[in-house]
């Protein structure tokens, strides 16, 4: 069996370094001689039988390979039901797989994907198939459960952080009072929001406060806060997470009818706190909507993050191969001083379409900050820098790589 | 009179290489053993005689000025009167400035800084005191005249391509149709928007679209535009300056009671194109707001933004100590395969409180992208990448230097 080729695919939004888990699978594959597909665009790629074939790229172009944001072969957020909801589908499936003899599948994704991924495990009962089936973790949001963090957030981490201590001394120079917002991602978990957090250098530095999901919103606490922070700084900085959530346990920045007076909200949680500030203490604030840039800044890519996407590819690769089935590639920490990580196999089935929240020993008493805790757990995955392929204009050079469709 | 102390300081909003001027301006002091004063907090500690000594930072700090973002000295928006307007004001500051024996004045800033740079060269003819004057450039907006560019536009404008270049990899590993808006500074003017169009390595590329202040907005125009690049690469990617104008040459995203029914409108331009393109075109965007990180951004500064912002303060010492007075140390481009710099004295008054706008030959003839001669113009400045001194979290060390009072 282990002459068929295996199969490779990415699956939701992409990160800085899900192009590295690539990179491991398909390095994986060729040290151990195995032929490696890959299908375009994620689950919808493999369900149109769209495949491309990785033994025809160059080992120059797989070099490069994690030095690209994005997903290299295409992402979708196609899902896939289950065997009761549409067996059409899976036995559309089976015929794709069949035809290029494929009895190995990686599945490199985050919650979402890794579900879809679980329900490969029953696909031989099924189909009388036989397909063994491995997850690779990924996810800017590290909200998978069963692994100490998701590649992806690290890196995400890292570009938030270094952002926020460039701007805390930017604010700093300035002799007017300022208050800046920085949104980030984050609609159901704060753990970017919270990774701002290492940008502070002393007790004190920006960012002042913030605010998470997990941590409900008390507006009169707030502004208590940013009131004591321009006055003992001259500034406020906040962080926040989209999916910040009013007492009602619904986001705040959500569309709602009744306070927009029937015109549509726009703009999210960022520009509505800015409007709080507006009201409440007569102050304009600086917002910086961060959007896509914290998962696509590969130019800002933690060292660690990069390494350890990499083997997890690699090592789903060996583990397909020795036979194991239903698992993924977790990482468990080894608390020594310098932390390391090793890869431990975690069932699909305990992680997919799960949500790692962040736990309360990380979130500080007055729901405004994070604890020791949290930044003991978050510095050594930060640590930095990568190489990046500077071009001629002095840009991080993104030529993409031409994969050969079968 | 070159025993006497000369008095530096930073001006208006802070750059990615503002503290690199101050670097030159301290190394060439040191070099020619001169003793070498600050204000902090720019013309607003200056009026109230808040000077540091920097001869009593030890080498090692300066060293390390240049790796810092903001204005290590302090800035503010403070703004000096006319000699009509306030003579008392001037004499004030004649009396803090007669106290420490200072003769030489470097300030280091944009229109407005310049502008009040310009109102010293008649300083001795109204309060009978020598003084001489010289402006060193800087501001990321570019709208400086009598230079060929502005230090701290290149840094900024290599942060907006880079990131614009990895968010086009990020949108094109997706399967479905996704529009991107990037907000960036420029209330007036375009070159930071325009900036972007570095990221695109091909023809076609994104940013697809580019909409500048210079160029009147017109609704039908941009939505035929983001249509086609839908079609023809399943994404459209939007840079827009946050002063784009509407044909009544009013920014379109000012307060407009008219327009929202008597709520204040919160979100700039990107927020207000989000809603356009939601109503016309029934799809929702992707915005960011880069806000202050592509001034702070210290990570991503050009190497030419920063060699060339050292050597305007350098410079600018060996003028004053050489007789000149009331110039700025402005760039000139010499024309050649590899563009080089050269500073030349242009009078102070020809630049201050004037704006360079985009010319027309740097805006493409539909109003949507720009030329190649503005990319011939822009590629030169943005060379790097610089040498950042991360810290062992993976972060930038920005720790402040501890500027000595007098």
């Amino acid at each position: 069996m282990t002459a068929s080729p295996l199969l490779y695919l990415q699956s939701g939004g992409p990160t800085a370094v899900l192009n590295a888990s690539a990179q491991g699978v398909i390095e994986a594959a060729r040290r151990l001689d195995l032929p490696l597909y890959a299908a375009r665009d994620g689950l919808a790629g493999l369900v149109k039988g769209e495949l491309v074939d990785t033994t025809r790229a160059t080992d120059a172009e797989i070099a490069r390979l994690s030095t690209l944001p994005g997903a290299s072969f295409g992402v979708s957020r196609h899902m896939l039901p289950t065997w009761e909801e549409a067996p059409q589908e899976w036995l559309a499936l089976r015929d794709v797989l069949e035809r290029h003899d494929i009895h190995h599948l990686l599945i490199n994704g985050g919650n979402g994907s890794i579900g879809c991924a679980a329900r490969f495990v029953e696909f031989e009962q099924h189909t009388g198939y036989p397909l063994r089936v491995i997850g690779i973790p990924k996810t800017i949001d590290n909200d998978l459960v069963g692994t100490d963090f998701s590649p992806g957030f690290p890196s995400a981490a890292r570009f938030l952080a270094t952002q926020m201590r460039e701007v805390a001394v930017d604010m700093a120079s300035m002799a007017q009072r300022r208050i800046f917002i920085m949104e980030t991602m984050g609609r159901h978990t704060g753990w970017l929001a919270a990774s701002t957090a290492a940008a502070a250098q002393y007790a004190g530095d920006a960012p002042q406060l913030i605010l998470l999901p997990e941590a409900t919103f008390d507006a009169e606490r707030f502004l208590r806060k940013v009131r004591q922070s321009l006055d003992e700084h001259g500034h406020c900085a906040i962080a926040v997470a989209e999916g910040l959530e009013g007492a009602d346990g619904r986001p705040l920045a959500e569309f709602r009818p009744d306070a927009t007076y029937g015109h549509e909200q726009l703009g999210g949680v960022g520009t509505w706190l800015a409007g709080l500030v507006k009201r409440e203490l007569g102050m304009t604030s600086h917002v910086a909507q961060v959007d896509c840039l914290q998962r696509a800044a590969r130019h800002l890519a933690s060292a660690v993050d990069l390494r350890l996407a990499h083997q997890a590819g690699s090592t789903a690769v060996e583990w397909a191969v020795n036979g194991k089935q239903g698992v993924m590639t977790a990482f468990a920490r080894r608390a020594t001083d310098t932390p390391s990580w090793e890869v431990e196999p975690v069932p699909l089935a305990s992680i997919g379409d799960r949500e790692r929240r962040m736990p309360a020993e990380f979130i500080d008493a007055d729901n405004l900050w994070v604890t020791p805790a949290y930044l003991d757990y978050l510095r050594p995955l930060l640590a930095g820098p990568a190489a990046v392929p500077w071009d001629k204009d002095g840009l991080p050079d993104c030529r993409a790589i031409d994969w050969v469709s079968i």
